[in-house]
C-alpha cells in the first residue's frame, strides 16, 4: 500500500490523483490533502478518502471546515496557513508528495517534504523553475526521487527508462502550440480571455490554459528540463506537434529517438509517478492508428509566442531569472483572468520586470520569495 | 574488447556490421567473418580486418580463397560448407555471432551458437520464422541474449528496455508499406522486377527489398517478432507509416505507447546489438523534426498484398506452417529475381505450397530442412 499526500487535491491534477487512488484501492491510500480555499470540495474527498490530514492554506476556511466534518469518523484533523502545508509535507504516514498546486507557494512545502525523505511527483512546475539549483541537489542527497507528472516530462521520463548510463544528445519538447498557433501579432492583439480559454487538445486548469496559449507553459516546461534531466538549455529543442499524441522525445548519442506517444490524459503520468517504474492498467481511450492519419511538426514561432523567447533567455541569465519570468507570468495571468489587462500585456509585464531586475545569482528560497513580492510590487506601482 | 563473428559478412547487414566495427576499434575486433562465395570481398575483408577465420560456403571457392590470401600474416584459417559455418558458430574467440545470412541456411550455426552459449546478433530471419520454438527455449536454457538487427525489431527491444516487468499490450510494428503501396490487385499484375527493387526508404539487399513489396517481409517480421518477445500474433499490429520514421512501437497496459523513431540507417541496430544496453556516438543523419513536417498512418491491405495474410495463418497454424512459408517465398522470390515469373505468381507459390502441406507438430531441425525440400521439390514439380 502506498500512501499518497496531496498539495493540492482540489484542482485538476489533485482531482485526478484521486481518481487514479479510486481506481486502486488495494495499491493506494489518501493519507492528506490540501487547498487553498475550496472547503466544499475537501469535504467531499475527506467523506470519500478519509484522510488522516487535510491543510487548508486560508485559516477562516479551515475552522469553517473544522465545523463541517465534526461527524466524520476517524477524524481528519485540519490544519491552515503555511504551516498546515509544512505540516502535510512532512508527516510521517505517507510515502509520496503530489505537489499539485499552482505557484510558487509550492516551494518550501516541496523542499521540507524532500528534506523528510519523501518522494515527489511534481506537477508544480514553479518548484524547479524557481528554485531547481537547490531542489535537485537537496534530492540526490537525501535519495529522494522526483517523479515529473506532467505530460511532456513524464514522458521524457518514461524514455529515460533503461537509459540511464546513456547521454542524452537532445530532448524534443512536444507542445500543442495553443489555440492561436500561426497567429501574428496583430491577430494575437485582438485574443480575448474566453479565446484564450479554449485549449485544442487538453483539458487543464485556467491558469495553465493560459499559459499555454502563450507558450509560457512551454517556456517553463524547458526551465523544468533543464533541472529534472540535467542538460544544457541548447540541448532542448521546441517542437510543435499540434495533435498532442508525441508527448515528447529524447534523442540519444547514436540518433535514435525515442518517443513516448498517447491519447491526451493526465491520469497517465499521475499514475505512472506513483507506480514508477511499473505500469499497470488504466481505463480510457487508446491511440488508434488506423483513424489517426497523421501527426505533423512544425517549429514554434518565438517572434510572435514570447513565453518561449523569455524562458530561455531567463534560464541563460539563471539566478533569480526565472523567478522574475515565472512570477511577473503568475501575476499578469491573475490579471488577465480577472478581465484587467489585453493578452499581449501579459508579454509586456513579463518583459518589463526581466528588464528591470537585478539579477541574484545563486538565491536562497529567502531571496527567491522577495524576487517574487519585488515582481509583484513592480508590477502594481507601474500598472495601477 | 567485444569479438564478433559474423555469418554473411558479405551482404548488406555484413558489410555494415563492419563499417561498425570499423568506427570502433577500441571496443570491437572482428574474429570470424563468412559468405557463400562473394570470395573477392572476403579477401578484403580478411586483409582489412584480419579476422582468425573465414568460412566460405562453396567449397572449390574456399580453396581459391586460401590460395590468395597466403601472404597475409596473421594468417587467417578458411573452412568450408556447412562444417565450417558450425566451426565458426562455435569458435571459441567469439563473444556475439552476428547471424547476417539470408535464408535457412542460418537455422543450425544459429542454433550451435547458442549451444556454445554465444549471443546472438540476429538479422537472419528465417532462423526464428521457422525454429522460434527451438531457439526461444534454447537460448532461455543457455542464458544467451537474441538481439534482433533489424529496424522494427530493434525498436521494439529498444521501447521494451526498463519495461521487462511490465506487460506489452500491443505491438505495433511499422511498415513502409513498399513501392507498391496503395496499388491495385490489377496494377500489381504488371509490376516488373526492376520496379520491385525500387524500395522508397531503405537500401537494402535484393531479397528483402522484394519481400518488401510484397509485404511477405511485413509477415516474417511478425511471426519472428511473436517470438522475441513472447506475445500472441492477436498482439501484434501492422501499422503502415510510409515515411520510415518510427521503426516500431509497443502500447502498454497503461495506454502508453513507447516508440523509437530514426533516420533509415541500419548501422543504429547493429551497433545497438553490439553494445546493449550502451549506446554511442554514430555518425550520420539525424532526424530534423522542423523539416520533417508529418508521419502519416494507414492501414495495411492484405487482401491486395497477401503476404501479410498468409504470414498470420500460417504462426495461427504454427508446426511447420511457418516454414512453408518462407521456403515458398524463398523459392518464388528466387525465380521472379532471375526474370523467371510475374510478381503475383510470388503469391501463388506460397499459397498453393500452404495449402499442399501436411502440418507437423512442433518439428525439430531435420523436420524444418526436410519441409523445405519439401517445398522446393513441389514448386519445381508444379511449375516446371
Amino acid at each position: 500500500m502506498k500512501k499518497v499526500a496531496i498539495l493540492g487535491s482540489t484542482g485538476s491534477i489533485g482531482t485526478q490523483t484521486l481518481d487514479v487512488v479510486s481506481a486502486n484501492p488495494d495499491d493506494l491510500e489518501v493519507v492528506a490533502i490540501s487547498a487553498s480555499s475550496n472547503i466544499k470540495m475537501l469535504e467531499e474527498q475527506i467523506r470519500q478518502f478519509h484522510p488522516r490530514l487535510c491543510a487548508v492554506y486560508n485559516e477562516d476556511k479551515a475552522k469553517e471546515l473544522e465545523a463541517n466534518i465534526k461527524d466524520v469518523t476517524p477524524a481528519c484533523r485540519i490544519v491552515s496557513g503555511m504551516d498546515g502545508l509544512i505540516e502535510l509535507a512532512v508527516m510521517e504516514e505517507s510515502d509520496i508528495i503530489i505537489t499539485a498546486v499552482v505557484g510558487m507557494i509550492g516551494i518550501v512545502p516541496t523542499i521540507e517534504a524532500i528534506k523528510a525523505g519523501k518522494d515527489i511527483g511534481l506537477a508544480n512546475k514553479e518548484t524547479l523553475v524557481t528554485a531547481g539549483h537547490i531542489i535537485m541537489p537537496l534530492a540526490k542527497e537525501k535519495g529522494v526521487s522526483i517523479l515529473p507528472v506532467d505530460s511532456e516530462h513524464s514522458a521524457i521520463f518514461q524514455c529515460l527508462n533503461g537509459e540511464r548510463d546513456n547521454h542524452i544528445s537532445k530532448i524534443l519538447l512536444t507542445a500543442s502550440g495553443g489555440p492561436f498557433r500561426g497567429m501574428t501579432r496583430e491577430q494575437l492583439s485582438g485574443v480575448t480571455l474566453e479565446m484564450a480559454l479554449k485549449h485544442p487538445n487538453w483539458s487543464m486548469g485556467r491558469k495553465i490554459t493560459i499559459d499555454s496559449s502563450t507558450m509560457v507553459n512551454k517556456g517553463l516546461e524547458v526551465i523544468e528540463a533543464k533541472w529534472l534531466f540535467g542538460v544544457e538549455p541548447s540541448q532542448i529543442e521546441v517542437v510543435v506537434q499540434p495533435q498532442s499524441i508525441i508527448h515528447s522525445m529524447v534523442e540519444f548519442d547514436d540518433g535514435a529517438v525515442m518517443a513516448q506517444l498517447g491519447t491526451p490524459d493526465m491520469r497517465l503520468p499521475i499514475q505512472y509517478a506513483l507506480y514508477y517504474p511499473k505500469r499497470i492498467f488504466l481505463d480510457g481511450k487508446r491511440l488508434d492508428f488506423s483513424t489517426l492519419s497523421e501527426i505533423t511538426f512544425s517549429k514554434p514561432d518565438p517572434d510572435t509566442f514570447l513565453g518561449l523567447r523569455f524562458a530561455y533567455s531567463a534560464i541563460e541569465t539563471g539566478g533569480s531569472m526565472p523567478t522574475v519570468f515565472n512570477a511577473a507570468n503568475e501575476c499578469a495571468v491573475a490579471r488577465f483572468l480577472d478581465g484587467k489587462i489585453r493578452f499581449l500585456e501579459i508579454y509586456e509585464m513579463i518583459d518589463y520586470c526581466m528588464k528591470n531586475h537585478k539579477n541574484i545569482d545563486n538565491p536562497d528560497v529567502a531571496q527567491i520569495l522577495e524576487t517574487e513580492k519585488w515582481v509583484y510590487d513592480s508590477i502594481e506601482s507601474r500598472w495601477n
